[in-house]
């Protein structure tokens, strides 16, 4: 079951400057930084009041998000809906005709696992689940 | 203050297909529907679970959404905050020199107080204020 929006995933060119940005424009709070050589990503989770914002810096521009930033620039990238129970999350949208990207869940950077699904199955949205 | 992620924007080709699909996909529940001739929009606000997404219909192709699906194609258009005082947050906005493109609050869709930040200002996001 989708509980609700979770955060919501920003590219960016340049991070520092970024979490500069939300912080001094917004009041935005820093609450978690990862970086994943796997993905070639550096993320920073911010708060803006209750709402999250995963601002994506990519560290190699053969990475997904430096692909994107490549193609479209910087900008929204994803939405995240909260979920109870990712495995059905992802039953669920299979049934429904849904292209995955991720067909098994996997442990996202938040240390909660995590699931893609195709943003041309969703018009356009890149769209993820995290198990809460 | 902002108090947290009101509801993202989404550019669609066809509004009843994108109710539909999220229906369908993510038993979203359509809560309110609403065109602006003046902003050459349709729009339907679409809850999965308690997060919020609107999803923004073009009526006419010279609109600011029929614009940007010609220039990028479907998908996520802005991220909407929501804020106890619009005018403040507007003025806090001016004062961390971001570029408005309301100067002053109008009414939305919602029926509630709104405002957008250009998204040059904000590392191409375009922002709205919503008065909670």
């Amino acid at each position: 079951m989708i509980t609700g929006i979770h955060h919501v995933g920003v590219a960016v060119a340049d991070l520092d400057e970024s979490i500069e940005l939300y912080s001094s424009a917004f009041g935005a709070k820093l609450v978690h930084r990862a970086r994943s050589e796997t993905d070639g990503l550096e993320a920073a989770f911010i708060h803006t009041g209750t709402g999250e914002i995963e601002l994506l810096g990519a560290t190699s521009p053969d990475s997904p998000v430096g692909k994107f930033l490549a193609k479209r620039g910087p900008g929204l990238h994803h939405v995240a809906y909260g979920v109870t129970n990712i495995a059905q999350a992802l039953a669920d949208a299979r049934s429904a005709g849904l292209e995955l990207i991720d067909s098994k869940p996997r442990m996202g950077m938040h240390g909660a696992l995590i699931a893609f699904v195709h943003p041309k199955s969703l018009g356009g949205v890149l769209t993820e689940f995290v198990e809460i």
